[in-house]
């Protein structure tokens, strides 16, 4: 039998055992964090010199400038002719369709006046560059380059530079398609640590931006992590997570290959599925036993089962709900004939897919909603990457001079309380009688 | 004379001065790491005992149980009375005008139905428990738990609990009734990384929040540094700032003490005036000379002033804007006659104070928009505290039995060319052919 945990809930340490199993030790540990911090601070400091280096010692990829590593755009449009029509529409379609749902994200700027004269707003801009990091190598995922790049744009973002590394000159078409179809400007064949420095500090070549997106390996986490306020970051991102919510309606095989999506990604993945019919978690589990020898990941997919994946009997669909909210998943599947009954008591989860025909996959992919997403119970506090997050306010105020009068007294009052005398005096030089405005 | 530096755009190295002049270096270097992470850590496995200890060592407070640190209800309800009624109406008139800013903020749940019967949408929620650190010992900073708590509450937060040091016991009777007024539920005496760890981690006695905001010192910053993934955090600050774009026509008188208002809060604290009459700029030089010896904290506004302030001349306004746009202040002053003509192209500032009645320490308590500002150029990617830092959104998708076969095509071609073969699978099981829904 395929090897994953069961749970109850009828078990009296239930939810010490689910805590346990859902845990995880974000802290990339002591030798990786000086290891990193080597290579942003060599960054920093030697610029592209020290870049070459790294992109010669890690990549394995022998540039005479960093200049050599930006992609031409000639190669770009090279790469979006080459790739299959099929993948060509698929990569357009996800685009269109991700461009569609980031619209509605937008906020605008807004002002309002007061019974005072005084008027109070936001105004919202973009940010103006951002640098968006694409894993590499063996691993090509197109998909992550629209899911980051195609929010920025219609947040308004006036410049998107995306960094790849090209292990050994390897470097997908797929992936320079995908960064033309989102309308990424500058492309530089990139990774790790050193390519995270690069965008946050810049180099005589590559040039510093406002925020980094975009996922990588535990070194470009941590490298993301340590650059955090000298540039925005998206997140932390942890393991790939999902929990089904199942009715024990839908083919059993349907719910399998789910867990299954989830699995493939690597070994530390997370599969849950809760439901209140025991009987059905077996017929999952026999579906997973058929179907997994044909999987071409099938290794990944039996250790991450195995190491943190679980079936959850629970008592209803209510406990379910309960046990969704104590995980806060990156990807919660309703897979429930009224899902819409469930929706409303989630407290926390990154991405919600509703109904036995929506497959996490189709979010992944190309429904619209963002694939970049809170992990490791993170949704408790974290929003799915957005428009938002290439967006930003400034608070705007402007006191008419009666409205200043009035405000100056509170805030005298409270200056005086803290200490701050400049700040009483500064607000109380505004009530009428001292000095002249124009 | 004041000694504050002075700089032109005439100078052919103006910009690289101006980089200099605002740059902060904002590690807290290896060995505050150092002893904060073992205050962290400390704190993470002892618990309770360990919290005891160090409120012991660093705030010379000697309590026999956390739960001895919890401030009552009884206690509360006598600060409030305890303050004198002009704070507090003050306390509540800035509650109020915060609260009205704060709810225009609020983001809603949406969905949207495409042209296959699918529905796209987010659904908002409130994070469940927030924890808000302020400040104590000789500075007491009640607006600080206005702003921090306000938002929360506004946002639908559920639990909201408070920390504030009392250095050999020492409190501040209106740090509490504004704790009344802003409606935290719990406060507990802790202050430094070990209340930060306290809030992050939950012990036996103090809950576990699921997001900490609020500012403090050096330790405290390190220390949401530390626990940012576990939690989620605000932002790291650094000292405050104040850009005042002058066209020269409000009182000198009135610059110079909003000047002073910014560079009383620290020795780091950054006050820079940027000007195209350079007579004016004498001018304000002047009103400084004649009122500094005044004021209450004098010696800190001279040494701020002379380590990190400046008397900037330009060309003309436009040029201003760009001075502007390129240090990203935390807090921008428009002191000009028609601000809203220069309002638009401000591309990056916490706050704006528009015209010359709006002095930054009106905006500091009571006009509404939040105090907690993104420092040191962070403006760039960040803004301010919000209802948004309380609200999260997880992204909704319902798919039609239509929709999901036609999306299920991209989402296969895609997933195959990521080499994501359970992916694909689990997309075209969605199409008709495979099993059955319900």
């Amino acid at each position: 039998m395929v090897d994953i945990k069961r749970l109850s809930t009828t078990q009296p340490d239930f939810w010490e055992s689910l805590e346990q199993l859902v845990g995880w030790e974000s802290h990339p540990g002591a030798e990786l964090e000086q290891r990193v911090a080597e290579v942003v601070e060599g960054v920093r400091t030697g610029g592209d010199k020290a870049l070459l280096e790294y992109t010669r010692t890690f990549d394995g990829l022998d540039a005479g400038s960093v200049a050599e590593l930006e992609v031409s755009r000639e190669r770009i449009e090279a790469a979006a002719q080459e790739i299959c029509p099929e993948s060509r529409s698929a990569l357009e379609h996800a685009a269109t369709r991700i461009r569609a749902y980031a619209t509605r994200q937008r906020i605008d700027s807004w002002e309002y006046e007061d019974e005072d004269g005084n008027l109070l707003g936001q105004q919202v801009t973009a940010i103006d560059r951002v640098g968006v990091y694409v894993p590499g190598g063996k691993a090509a995922y197109p998909s992550s380059v629209l899911m980051n790049a195609v929010p920025a744009r219609v947040a308004g973002v006036e410049e998107i530079v995306m960094t790849v590394p090209a292990p050994n000159g390897e470097l997908s078409s797929l992936v320079l398609a995908a960064a033309k179809i989102a309308g990424v400007d500058r492309i530089f064949t990139l990774g790790g640590a050193q390519a995270v420095a690069a965008l946050a500090y810049g180099t005589q070549t590559v040039p510093s931006v406002d925020k980094i997106v975009g996922p990588g390996n535990a070194y470009v986490a941590e490298a993301k992590r340590r650059v955090y306020g000298v540039v925005g970051i998206d997140m932390i991102a942890g393991p790939s997570e999902v929990l089904i919510i199942s009715d024990g309606q839908a083919d059993p095989e349907w719910i399998a290959m789910d867990l299954f999506s989830q699995a493939e990604h690597d070994e530390h993945a997370q599969a849950l599925l809760v439901c209140p019919d025991f009987v059905y978690l077996d017929q999952v589990q026999a579906a997973m036993e058929r179907m997994l020898p044909e999987l071409e990941r099938s290794d990944i997919v039996r250790e991450s089962l195995a190491k943190r994946g679980a079936l959850i009997c629970v008592r209803d669909l209510a406990e379910a709900q309960d046990v969704a909210n104590r995980v806060a998943p990156e990807h919660l599947e309703l897979s429930v004939a009224e899902p819409q009954r469930l929706v409303g008591g989630i407290r926390h989860a990154g991405a919600i897919f509703l109904g036995h025909h929506t497959a996490e996959s189709l979010g992944d992919y190309c429904a619209g909603p963002n694939h970049t997403l809170p992990t490791s119970r993170t949704a408790r506090f974290a929003s799915p990457l957005g428009v938002y997050d290439f967006q930003k306010r400034s608070t705007t105020l402007f006191c008419s001079p009666e409205g200043a009068a009035k405000l100056a007294e509170s805030a005298a009052v409270i200056a005086h309380g803290e200490g701050l005398g400049a700040h009483a005096k500064a607000a109380e030089f505004r009530k009428a009688g001292h000095g002249e405005g124009n």
